[in-house]
């Protein structure tokens, strides 16, 4: 029996991000793919969209980021059956879900430090862990490895600044788990990478916040300012296709004009 | 009416650590000392030890490092009425608590996860929002500033190693948080700075660890190879004394035979 | 008339490391190559063996590594004429030569630290402004980019340690560089970007030093334990492809079992 | 016969900066001063003000930083008869001397290249060199020290930027170097430090950059926005009186309102 890929995605927002590019990508390449967002409508609806254009996707809502919800459910992606009748193993996995709260220290709330929390650390605690265990179970693949564990960082995971307090110190959690796990696994064959994001994405969300029309023409159309969810997708793949000579644990991608 | 400062510490474990070194310096400077712990037994002998040395100190005992209980308890020293008839007024105060767990990423529990988040990121938060209310409220010292808020990082702060998931992730949380408040705060002359603890500190709880007789001798007496609290204290009274034309967000300390 | 992407590199050993390896790598993708070294023999020699396989390929020895002789062996690689009739453009170069000796502190001699400062500083500032000042020239391409410079950062880029200061202090330098020109020159559309490798390479050198039977066969033949060069230049053509949204600075490279 | 300590200092510019301040502050602690200029007006005239507040001071002009001056000048000062008649020790060194340039990086010329290297990376390799083999003939001082050499490092000494390219890839490498010293000779108890000072330091020449009378007034009279030297030689006091146990290696310094 045959095997095919699965790649495991978490957060992907309306479908016009990196979450969503990235389900794209893989699934052109002839993954199936596995979705987690805590919006169903958004997730089913773009669950559908990837099925129509010829792939294989499944959704799995959660209510929330607790621990709990997020193992319950990638145990379900675990033991999910696919249409196709080949083996299922996941292969690549993307933490991309995120909250953030751009705001004056004292105006942060404390729900706001739970939800960082929650979705930064905790929920990629738990995804990571069900996710090694999903790897540990493959052989080794023709690149010399069981799995790629992904994460989307921000230019927010390698500096806290004026008004970035909660969103920092929950990117910089992500990015000590991801350079732990890169640390122990990598023995076993299992590739972590993280990646810094070191600037605007082109979305449906990031546009609309540009009301004045020359800026919004100028973020819609110039990609020397702005990067596309697609690009990041694509080196997203570029990770999972190293080979296990040389893998990659983080690399940061920004526009062309960005200042930095 | 003459005022006389207080230093709030938050950790103090069994008072052979930091803390406690932190709070004899500063007590020996003339501060006035509030310490928070959650095991009042430590916290109570501990504060009766200062006292019977002549300075004033009183216990503030925490049930847990959530947000609430953080919160209340500062909110508490913030309105104590010290013996002495000097006006008090925070001027120091150190995030010294902590969480941490060395284990193999896959060993270790949610409740660990949990207990990191509390105590690394959760409770830091909290601590610091009604640390810099408090700071807001004073004057400019001679030295240019309105208060110094203190961290204690370790290594874990700087990089995420093997066994180090949990704890890394917290203490890269502190990390940004101290970053992120040196850079909004700095500008209403409130000092923040992070001080990276790279090598062992000799503790009771450290030294137990050394069950090797020549070993346990070797770190007991010997200074090159661990630290010793006291000196990290100095580090902290250093850095409340800098004055405002030359302030210092991070600095590292390690025994001068470490390995780094 | 047609044109046809020149790749400059700079630096190739004996024609097994990384160097060489970009130089087929882009050689296939069908850039003309572009190949500078000091030892003659090794540089015609590799060159042969480009073009044997097919490829449009020129040696440009140089004495040393002075500003003046890298100055103009770039300079005259800006005026060559390739064989071919398309127009030449220089599209990618790397600078790939380097200066290394691990050595206590006190036994570096003065002519060690000119030959990291010339290999490691000075060339690569020459280089840079020539390579430059051809991209300046060039149209935009298709991606957004009017040319990509590489640089072969090592572990010692990122943290000097016993016994590598010489080579540290020469390989921070060009880690400085690359990041300036990334800042400043990104806005004219040029891609600058730095390698760091985290590991040995396989290359007839480093085989070499492994005397011990189990040893060089471990060495030679397991990939987890050390980089593959070509790995490497397949990270540089990811690089060179990236388009104009979505470009990497930084990206480090290390084989799958290397402790780190 | 007792023992009186020497500081050595490279770099004191016109008598009103880091290097100078350095002196006067250890010169009130009792160390005589060894000072190494380029410019011996500036020198002569800076030594005898320090003897006239009746410190111990002496003038070593080097006509370059070469490898060799510099070798040469500190090989004078430990054979230098002091006029009082303890024993001289070199205990404390500092490697103040900088070469800076702000320009696009295509206006920087070969000469700026080198004067980089000369002052930034060539002379603190032989400055160290001989520094170190005259702390390795100190007994440990009763902070279990041999010596303490520190580097005054500049923001450019973590970031390369738009128009710091020479002077970054210089300091970059004096941070390496200082990196590798300190854990090569933490073992023989030679401590290493790095201060990073981050904003503009209050000097004759920097005051003079603010032509406008309101920002020159600013500059002069806001500790808020500017370093003091003095507060910088303070630092120093601090690092050269750390105990064994727990040494820095580096800290960064900045105005309490600097952006960063």
């Amino acid at each position: 029996m045959s095997v095919r890929p699965v790649i495991v995605i978490a957060g992907i927002g309306n479908g016009t991000g990196t979450g969503a590019a990235t389900a794209r990508v893989f699934s052109k390449q002839g993954y199936r793919v596995a979705l987690i967002a805590r919006n169903a409508d958004h997730l089913n609806k773009f669950t559908s969209e990837l099925k129509e254009t010829g792939g294989e996707a499944a959704a799995f809502p959660v209510k929330d980021y607790s621990y709990g919800a997020v193992t319950s459910v990638v145990e379900g992606i675990r033991k999910y059956q696919w249409q196709t009748p080949e083996k299922a193993e996941i292969r690549v996995a993307l933490w991309n879900a995120a909250f953030g709260a751009w705001k004056p220290f004292l105006d942060v709330t404390e729900q706001e430090v739970h939800d960082s929390v929650e979705a930064n650390f905790v929920a990629p605690f738990a995804f990571s862990r069900q996710i090694i265990l999903a790897f540990q179970e493959n052989e080794l693949s023709e690149l010399g490895k069981r799995g790629t564990l992904l994460f989307t960082g921000a230019t927010a995971s390698w500096r806290g600044n004026v008004s970035t307090s909660v969103f920092a110190a929950g990117k910089f959690a992500g990015r000590a788990l991801s350079q732990s796990l890169s640390k122990e696994f990598g023995k076993q064959n299992i590739h972590v990478a993280h990646a810094i994001i070191d600037g605007g994405i082109l979305t449906d969300r990031s546009l609309s916040r540009h009301s004045n029309p020359e800026d919004h023409k100028q973020f819609a159309e110039n990609a020397d300012i702005r990067l596309d969810a697609e690009s990041i997708a694509k080196s997203y793949l570029y990770l999972a296709n190293q080979d296990r000579s040389a893998w990659t644990w983080e690399l940061d991608l920004r526009p062309a004009h960005e200042k930095w």
